[in-house]
């Protein structure tokens, strides 16, 4: 089957220049990371959690750029049925295409200007970010801060799904807009909810932001209500994204994904240079989850201090407090910003420290030297303990991750018996609360606990 | 508690001679009709089955109109307190506040023009119904026809609802519109559903019309997500409409008032006259369903004739396949209407009797008096079939028929005993199924069946 | 030649009831009017002083009413060529074509409720204006005060037009809005330098409106710029339209016409009821003017007394200054509305006596019973002076007015010496000026001044 | 004085690396392009020839980038008044400043990746100027071949500036848009025009785009219609940019720029690569102008042959006809680009050779060597003459012209007695016309032609 799609979106004319760049002899591994985020966003709404899966049962599937008159248009062969209805591709999915596009084509051309772009720089990562962001028209510096992170799993129970839209629309209904990772669950359940909340509102200004990166978006296919869907380049950029847009966060429950976001989010926030820094962050669910947010307390004071609980609250069972406080929180997001001179729609005066931003390849040999041990500041345990989960995620869901351990064995973790006892713990209750896998298929854990007194 | 609210949507401007129509003292009597329906679009999203009970539990609530420098201001006193959002208004509220003002002005103007308006004449009272219509600008001559009447039960299981949201989102992902009766049950499920549609094609022409009327909107406050509500005078002129500025009708499962639809429905459809209209009209629901489908077209074809069934079709639990014919039908719609020189948005067309517009009064007498023998063409023996279920629909929600019943005891319906058997037997069904009160509680009928060969 | 016209604007669906109103046969009288104004908007840009001139010129046009399926459509017969542009009507004709046809028919209908409106009730009237204006979309109560009303001649020599222009432009570039009498001259310089200014603004809000009347709009047909035509059913109810839409008033030079605006807006100021409201009122032209402006000043001075003075400034030659004082003026007139509790958009609390809201017939008979004597309050004899201008302009550029003095002679103005004799002067000055007709035609006084000590 | 004015179009958010790149002290000569230009749109509405002349006038000015909460903020020093209406800067001048720094910042990065970016490759440049275009947003690929080039001289009679008026309004009646090169005259006039004529239309979609370049910009200032306006780096690339975005090209009477675009525009038509491109071009002015089109005629046919003629047509005085022609040619413009899978918006199948891109540095020593003999295919003579006339052009109002010419004298051209004897007779023409220099100022020619039998 072949089915044409035209463009739509900022992604409208592409240069001849451009359009070689993707074709599909140009350059076989820009077009293969193409080729498979468009299968991930045509595959919206599938349930599952293995990138192959979904690549494998689409082996035939392919997608050519042409050009024409009113621009580039885009040649599907033997495309996933469900993005179609009755026979026209739905016009969100029609979007997200062309969002690949967008993203795909943009950072391969700023990362070719080597001698412009020093991946080592701080400046230039969170510059390149910013212009990633920029040429997708996510910055937009008209509004006033208004934008909530929602983290949390893409494997909830339903209960936990139904407080996460109970949220969504109470945020929607103080006319707050919604970022996620755009996958299902707890990234899908705010969006939905705030659809509902907006509408109540007839608030039109309605934004709901996907941000997801190559290795991820096929396990985690954005829904096709996030209208604002942004590729960045690997996760490390992603979180900076996110922090960088947000001006609140909330934190559901969720798996090692979660507890990473989590780490990244502490690590960043206890550099005392953000000391002031005025994002209310917030960890909540339904009463039924009480005990996980309890866990993951203290796992949290355990590893990285007593101190480390100030930066969070946690609120259970109470979606409208939760949208309260972070609505009567923006002022003051507004006024710090304001003070620092710092846009309302990137805080460039947040400050990301090198080990949260250079990308970490979860090889191996790379985790088994992670230094998970009391002897550093706090904020660079949290990056250790965050690279930790980071990898697990890697071997649970990402392509090459499973690949990896499906050659090597699991990952092996080494550190220091307490911080390591409480990992331990805090994974196994993610493994019996069903939150490293979907629901019904069994979890084989791709990683090994291994308790040192010393590091090596 | 006093709050003030801003005009919004059409009704921003009133001249003074209007102001002074709606103030206190001028006429208890508007007054008292425009203070109970602005009472129930302020309790949008309370369930409760009795319009009374909403009455009881605000009697000190109360309203005013005061002129303002940008046109009138309403001042609500102790209004409810679930229409506000840290204390703002829920703007959906605000604008069903003032669409109440809109059409209890404009019909009382329109009423008051006794030399113009001839209440006995078919032309002016489908013609004052499309003033209303205009007026509320739910008029709109530049689109193709895409709008869905949805009739159903305010109180489904929720195996039902999850269906209507399902139809209503496929529905949506085709782009087409949803008229419901705005109360809760299937009406707010296909409207929930079509904003999950709607969002997924970026659809954003979407109109979630509510029709109701003044004594069935505190029973079936309208959900907020209704973007254009309009109040028709009564039953009658609220059918009139639905049928007018639909272009195809969907039946899901309900009580009384979805029988009353569907016997007015067919009523007009056999007129011979209309024969040749081109308006789908389905009947579904889920699987569980399909017994209560049964039921109905058993009663249907027993008491009008085996010819009645061809004016509907029945689909069990097939949500893509209800929409897909229902937009398959459009371009015949519209194909027919041009044929005709007739508007796209309001079937002028379509042959509508005075049996069917005259305002049926459901007292004990006129109860007592309807021609339910097998003597008369079948769509007379519809439109009086349609009365007992009116009175029944009134004797179960709408507040004057609550309090006739509690005086006078219970209806009673004569007829003949076929006729009347099967009528027994459906609405013995409709009770064992709870479809007459909402769930759990205990429902007493308003009615007494009487089987008798002859007609007095 | 015949050419079918399709509907825009607010005027997209009529009832069958309304169609039948303005079908050629129901009514000779109302569609007479209604062919009559439709002609002289499809004359825009014609130049001519006399309605009867169209009128004769295009005696075979005729236009029919059609119902159509996306509402009424217009069959022009043998309509002027200059409202097409390659065979296709120029979109803003096309607008005022609907115009004409709604107001005609919204004012046939207001009036014909005799139940219900009262001639002489000076609430009803302007009630009745309100309504017009309302059903026209002109009244917007979203927008802070930003009218300005310009009054002048339509016949006005290069460098008044120029000046009238660039007042205009200033106006435009401080985001102020345009009303005039929609004509040539005076009318058009201000509209037209206003688009240069809102284009240079980027202003999108742009209002030109004009207001006018059945019995002068062939006579002054409506410039295609106007984007908001209204037809008011007679002068009166246009004055009074103008004054209470108005946030400042401007007057440009002019003749008769402009003279009756100034004394009618003088007689309305000079009520003690009216005292505090803020309207800046600027009479303005180019260096070459000054001489004309000082003329009107005495001829106010000297009859309606000194204090008349202060209702009004005269500014020569100082375009962006006029602009600035009424850009400055708008903040005190919002708030005064807003002290009043009035309405930004409609000025409810002028008060406008009986003596200027009831229709003055220019009869001979009436025009000699003129009281034109000191022994009166200064308003009445403003109001009775602004009759004799009416009379004047009758005579000189209406089709009625024209065939009275045919038939019977000049008007014969009696009053005062002093009074007679200022006026006669005045009028000599606008004969000397060209101000009575377009330049190029004779002007043959259509009145006769007569002194007389005392009134008869 | 120091004002601040606000982003507003596209720029609206710079990163911290873009702005560092416009600070006064890094790159100062980019700084004074930069600041130049921005002065050059502040004296939008000035009418001078020399860029020295306003450079000089407002020595004092600066302007200075400052990172703002809200996006970066434009700090003003000593800005000329006329950009402000009451204090604040006008709306279109505020945007043409930020689209000075937009297109500045953009060529500047594009051509800063030395790597990438190759100034002798025909696709490269043809790309660079797509890619500007599009960042400018002036690439539309949504709409239908509907814009027309004017070109013509800055300093034309009053007769003639009042035709092209006419021209653009006859074009804006046919919802045609205009792009110039957006100084004064002829370059203003269409556009003015064409405001009119979508006025009357009510049409929205209107584009006035003006295409400059650094070193014309100062001496013809913006007008503040134009609503897209694009600084391209030279004379060549904005003569690309005009053909590759055009529809449609009339040529208004005008000097030795006008010269230099009509010899561009035919040496580029007469490729035979481009022999079946349909864009009409049309020569055309009022009744007086004739000679002077008969003249450029005879020049054109006896340099580049009688060939050369078939590529354009004169009309005179015939405004409406000159619009009908163009409005009947889009559809074909349409079908050719469709045919040959080309883009609406930007004709990339366009053939335009080296000589026509490589930038013309008009040193005395390159124009001396300018090959002026008929041994070459006519489309190099055409090159080479549009070099001629753009080095007069440059000795005329370039600020570096200027200079050189001060310095050493007029340019010397050489060629062969015929063609040179075509060319002085023709820029006596344009002298005697006062097309060399705007009214009132005498011209001292920047040239001297000598007539030579051979090439050197």
């Amino acid at each position: 089957m072949i089915t044409y799609v035209n463009p739509v979106g900022s992604m409208n004319l592409l240069s001849q220049l451009e359009v070689s760049q993707l074709t599909r002899t140009a350059s076989s591994e820009l077009y293969q990371l193409y080729r498979n985020c468009s299968l991930a966003v045509l595959n919206s709404g599938a349930h599952t959690d293995s990138s192959r899966d979904i690549l494998n049962r689409c082996e035939n599937f392919d997608i050519n750029l042409l050009s024409r008159e009113r621009g580039v248009k885009l040649e599907l062969l033997n495309p996933p049925e469900d993005a179609f209805v009755d026979g026209e591709i739905i016009r969100g999915i029609q979007e997200h295409l062309f969002s690949v596009l967008r993203d795909i084509l943009y950072v391969s051309s700023q990362l070719e200007q080597e001698s412009y772009f020093d991946p080592t720089s701080q400046a230039h990562i969170t510059n390149l970010i910013f212009s990633i962001l920029r040429n997708a028209r996510t910055i937009n510096p008209a509004s006033d801060p208004n934008l909530v992170v929602c983290w949390g799993g893409h494997s909830i129970n339903e209960e936990e799904y139904s407080y996460t839209h109970q949220v969504g629309s109470e945020l929607g209904l103080r006319e707050l807009n919604v970022c996620t990772g755009c996958g299902p669950g707890a990234m899908e359940g705010p969006m939905k909810g705030a659809t509902v909340g907006h509408a109540k509102q007839r608030y039109n200004n309605r934004r709901y932001i996907g941000l997801t990166e190559p290795s991820i978006i096929a396990a985690e296919p954005p829904n096709s209500i996030v209208n604002e869907l942004v590729i960045l380049p690997d996760i490390e950029k992603r979180l900076e994204a996110f922090v960088r847009l947000g001006h609140a966060i909330i934190i559901f429950p969720g798996g090692a994904g979660t507890a990473e976001e989590l780490l990244y989010l502490l690590g960043v926030m206890m550099n005392p240079f953000n000391a002031r820094q005025p994002i209310p962050i917030i960890l909540t669910g339904p009463k039924s989850s009480e005990q996980y947010f309890r866990s993951i307390d203290a796992f949290i004071q355990t590893t990285l201090g007593q101190s480390a609980h100030k930066y969070y609250q946690i609120i259970i069972d109470d979606a409208p407090t939760v949208a309260r406080i972070i609505k009567q929180a923006m002022p003051k997001v507004k006024e710090f910003r304001r003070a620092m001179g710092d846009a309302y729609s990137f805080n460039w005066s947040l400050q990301v420290d090198p080990i949260f931003q250079q990308p970490f390849n979860p090889t191996h040999d790379n985790v088994s030297q992670l230094n998970l041990y009391p002897d550093q500041p706090p904020q660079l345990l949290a990056a250790n303990l965050r690279r930790a989960f980071s990898a697990i995620v890697a071997g649970n869901v990402k392509d090459e991750g499973i690949k990896a351990i499906e050659e090597k064995g699991p990952f092996l973790i080494h550190g220091d018996p307490q911080i390591i006892h409480q990992l331990d713990a805090l994974l196994k209750d993610f493994i019996a609360q069903h939150r490293m896998k979907l629901p019904g298929s069994h979890y084989e854990p791709c990683y090994q606990i291994i308790s040192k007194e010393t590091r090596e």
